[in-house]
């Protein structure tokens, strides 16, 4: 369960790890250009759940690497989704004040250093994966493709892409499922292929079903942020609710109802356990990180 | 000399050939999200003189590659210029409505748009440098890094926070040279490294000669720049002119004075030059484009 103090002791050792991660990869604040670097450091540290980092470390346990080999792995994941909310945040998208209970990144500076910060934190987490001295070069180049598919205009930007195009607009369910899946789905997806693939100890039929967990848990997540935002209150996300309703934003709860959607995720998370199944004790932290996704409150 | 038959043909060669690659790795328009795809093409397409494509090719026939093989490398560079310039374009940055002699971006299309396309093209650009099949993964690995280190904090993106900085300040001559080194010379040093090692043949002399040759003719082309920015009209450049006086930006014109910017990007052209004698022969075409470069009008 994800209650359970030995996930979230589990789940604490990897933040404090990933955090620490974080921190070393960071150019330091003092470092010219100083603005820019103090941007990147207040946009990517103190704050976030931190999940497609531990869904990394959850994979590598899968494929039986070590939590200190996955570090990398997590820190890109995690630039790439600083960088996702800090782009998304600006004025001429969400156009949002308030992220991980702080000022946004173009408020706390000015935008044209968040746009900036957003811009150097994908090349750095590019630079992460090709710099993995452990990793040999074959797999690192692998690595590289994955992230970049998965955050490209065929994946998360991609996903940015549509969700501007739905505001206003009624979608079925199919054309919703597409949204999400290329705008959350992608990189929850690239964060589990990854954490696997810095052991290479998958088979290939592992491989498929651990991508199939990958997929339900991307779309797990993004269909309980639509009920957070429609149900929860600004205070307890940290970030600004109700924000999908007043944009006119098609979501799962304005698709299927709030119960429905609640139940959809739920069915998700058991089609993820389901495709779990396989890899035993070993998909412990990966079941219970699921649940937690579908279970959380913020 | 840039002027010759010989080197037009070559030039024009080589462009045409990259307009294929751009082409080719560009997403097609009616592929979903298709506004987004639409956007990419315009930004990298039909326009620009490609000028970092043709350093790669350059490097290339020094270091004894194919123009085929190099063609890869000179698609990601120029994913990566167009990215950057969509992005400078932004209201929020430079807010020019002029490139290329076309609507930038963010006007043809809108601003939310033009954020994700510049955020798509990065990605492209990493995704094209690693899946080049034809090059051994140790390789691909080490061009994903320069790439990465080019145009991230300590890069083209720093350079451009510099930039941003010293609107209105007065710049030492170093300070002005700091900041043209990162925001335009680290991304031309880049076309010309990742050129030459495509076939991995240059020892590690050559390929410091070669990178300082490289520095030199990045310095040269911004120190071009502000003199054009300075000196030419808006129709000549395709891009807004006067700018950098308008926005009181500190430039080579305006802490050297025109005559004496000019004849510094001779002298830069001078030290390439002796920078390339070791290559003899081999190094004709990187001879013809740096005086291209000092020499062009727009």
């Amino acid at each position: 369960m994800p209650n359970s103090p030995d996930f979230k002791a589990w789940a604490s050792e990897r933040q404090e790890r990933v955090e620490g991660v974080l921190d070393r990869l960071l150019p330091p604040e003092q470092l010219s250009p100083a603005q820019l670097h103090q941007a990147m450091r207040y946009a990517v540290l103190g704050g976030g759940k931190r999940v497609r980092p531990l869904l990394a470390f959850a994979a590598g346990e899968i494929a039986g690497a070590e939590a200190a080999a996955v570090e990398p792995v997590a820190a890109a994941v995690e630039f790439i989704h600083a960088y996702s909310l800090v782009h998304d945040d600006l004025p001429c998208m969400d156009n949002d004040s308030l992220r991980r209970g702080r000022p946004t990144c173009h408020v706390a500076f000015d935008e044209a250093t968040a746009l900036l910060v957003g811009d150097a934190l994908q090349s750095l987490a590019f630079q992460v994966l090709c710099e993995q001295e452990d990793v040999e070069p074959g797999r690192r180049v692998e690595m590289v493709s994955i992230l970049a598919r998965a955050v490209g205009s065929r994946g998360m930007a991609g996903g940015q892409a549509l969700d501007l195009a739905s505001t206003g607009q009624e979608l079925s369910l199919p054309e919703l499922e597409n949204m999400h899946i290329h705008k959350t789905g992608e990189l929850i997806r690239a964060a589990v292929l990854l954490g696997a693939r810095v052991s290479g100890m998958l088979a290939e039929t592992s491989a498929a079903r651990l991508d199939h967990a990958a997929k339900c848990a991307g779309l797990a997540f993004q269909v309980v942020d639509d009920v957070l935002d429609a149900e929860s209150d600004t205070q307890t996300l940290g970030k600004t609710a109700g924000k999908d309703a007043r944009q006119d934003k098609p979501t799962y709860v304005s698709v299927l109802g709030p119960v429905q959607a609640k139940r959809f995720a739920v069915e998700l998370r058991d089609e993820a356990w389901r495709a779990l199944e396989m890899f035993d004790d070993k998909a412990l932290r990966m079941r219970q990180l699921i649940d937690f996704i579908v279970l959380r409150r913020s």
